[in-house]
């Protein structure tokens, strides 16, 4: 892959709308890329995704090398056959599950060893290996592997982390031989603005073909969150992508916009989908509560998805009731438009040099929402 | 409606093919109904079941009665605008749910009372109640209630439960008054062609727009199932349609159609389609089998439908693994293409008159299906 994959197309104040080209086309940014942990999105096909104007996919390395495992995708070709998906696919580098998910787990230098949390046999996971297997994956951007700090922690501990990181992400680079993928490094540094400064300034000295920041969305408090990404994402370099992983809630997304990111993922939408929690223009409906039992109108007066344009909220409670899985798709198919729409309602408004005023609304809408059926 | 719904097209031996009209458009028989009990085919949006060019779908009477209810299916303007489906749909009267899922009940000519399945409240249907469910929810062929006759039962009692279910079906004659729906009778009578004989000539008498044989697949030996279809079928009248509920196999549906049978419905090939037993032109593939893992090959070489298409048996295997309900999906999109192709291929080979060369292909084709990833 060629360095530079990032276009910049137009930008409004520090937000930025661009294009970012792999070996499977196009996507427009910002990007939201939907999870499909286990190389299927929750409830959706592959048509769907595309009837959704979905670009790009987030995959889980993980959650791939225990189930189906690394030998049956490259099998398939990669992971794109294997899913039947002809778009982008970015795959996490599984660090963030060993740290997350696996309890005995024994750091060194030289790699993470940890328990499968699907039948608790001994796993390794190294940069090299974990290279290897977004490589095999055939993945169009691969993360580096890397520890996710947690929240709380000392600075000091922190600051170890974060190199043990820059250790890891520099082998990352050097294990990363390929002409058809490109590889994203990640910022780490917890809540430390110092920490994440020399973080990111160490990774460009590696050279990654875009940054992500990461171990944020990890329990601290959200004004943190913030005012990491605010400190810190203007200072990535702005020839290339920016991604905030594992971000997060509309209004989060939209503050992360304006600050310069490009690319998110986030299980919200799908997961909330499923658990019946809705996002609307009038905020998030719960499908589950009685009220919606005889509510003839659709979730969203104003939006045209296929949930919205066929069934009511009256439906969709009684597939809720009924158990129907025709519901989880549906909310699914929902939440993503959402989602994607917000993109690229955003998009647009950069290209507009009307984001301030599209943040604004967006913003307001949302703290009116006060129907006795809507979470703020 | 007019009496007469029923186009005969062509005929071949016994079987038929032909047109049949309703309020929400014509359907081609011989046609098989995929079941849709809640309003809703498991694991399927609507948009799906126009893409598998279904045309016309079963629901539940009883199911629907529970939830949502019939007030809201009425709220909604009928049972098409509330499950988002505008092509037709057949009601069954629930008296099978009530006959073979509640073990308290009291039968009287009145009708029967009965407790709910859902809560245990005490539920009363009799025939006129039970036209009304279904006037109410807009259907375009509505059920008479009958009496479910359970198999071994000795001929006396197969006779009286035959008789209660005849007057049953002349008072829902008399309570179904609407320009817009067709009723259908049901001939019952267990495995006696005589009994059988007497319930059609007395429900032809009464006068409907279908006749359906009820009353079968309920635990009798499949050749005392075929033997009845085999005698019955030819008696009905040859302008109206004839309707085999609740079958079945493949095989079956094959067989019945050589007898001159027009419609069908069954939860088979969806209820098989989540439990990972699939049809193919070679026969019955388990997905679970563990042989399914590596196997790179569709479903079905031979088979169109969206899955085989784009999707390996080792990815379905992989989603059955991971307990994705795009599985779940996917694979009642194989079954039911398979049995709607089927369906297809019946109408064809009556109007060329090919029929039995078909029929001989087909059983040979699935008697030779001997790999061992396969159950005959």
């Amino acid at each position: 892959m060629e360095s530079n994959i990032y276009r910049l197309i137009a930008e409004d104040g520090l937000a930025r709308r661009g294009e970012i080209k792999t070996q499977h086309g196009k996507f427009q940014t910002p990007a939201f890329m939907p999870v499909g942990t286990y190389g299927a999105v929750k409830a959706l096909s592959p048509r769907i995704l595309e009837d959704l104007e979905a670009e790009i996919i987030l995959s889980n390395t993980y959650h791939l090398m225990e189930r189906p495992g690394v030998d049956i995708i490259k099998a398939h070709g990669g992971l794109h056959n294997f899913m039947g998906w002809n778009s982008p696919i970015l795959t996490d580098s599984g660090g963030y599950q060993v740290f997350s998910l696996s309890k005995k787990r024994t750091i060194t230098d030289e790699g993470v060893q940890f328990f499968s949390l699907l039948n608790g046999d001994k796993r390794y996971l190294t940069p090299e290996s974990c290279m290897q297997l977004q490589l095999d994956y055939g993945v169009d951007i691969a993360m580096v592997l890397d520890e996710c700090t947690p929240y709380p922690i000392a600075e000091d501990a922190a600051k170890k982390s974060m190199q043990l990181s820059l250790r890891w992400a520099d082998r990352c680079r050097k294990a990363f031989k390929t002409e058809n993928a490109s590889l994203f490094g990640i910022v780490q540094g917890g809540v430390f603005n110092n920490l994440r400064e020399d973080s990111l300034g160490e990774l460009i000295e590696i050279n990654f073909e875009g940054y992500a920041i990461g171990g944020l969305s990890v329990g601290e408090p959200k004004e943190d969150m913030i005012r990491v990404v605010n400190h810190i994402a203007p200072m990535m370099p702005t020839e290339k992508p920016r991604y905030l992983m594992g971000v997060g809630t509309p209004l989060d997304i939209v503050k992360a916009v304006e600050a310069g990111i490009d690319m998110f993922d986030c299980v919200i939408p799908t997961r909330h989908a499923r658990n019946g929690y809705l996002y609307t223009s009038k905020g998030i409906v719960k499908i589950r509560n009685s009220e919606n039992k005889n509510n003839l109108e659709p979730l969203d007066l104003d939006c045209t998805c296929y949930t919205c344009s066929n069934f009511s909220r009256s439906y969709l409670h009684h597939l809720d009731k009924t158990k129907e899985m025709l519901g989880s798709t549906l909310q699914t198919i929902h939440n993503l438009h959402y989602y994607l729409s917000l993109m690229r309602n955003l998009r647009v408004s950069i290209e507009k040099g009307t984001l301030q005023t599209f943040i604004n609304k967006f913003e307001a809408a949302w703290n009116n929402a006060d129907s006795p059926n809507i979470v703020k």
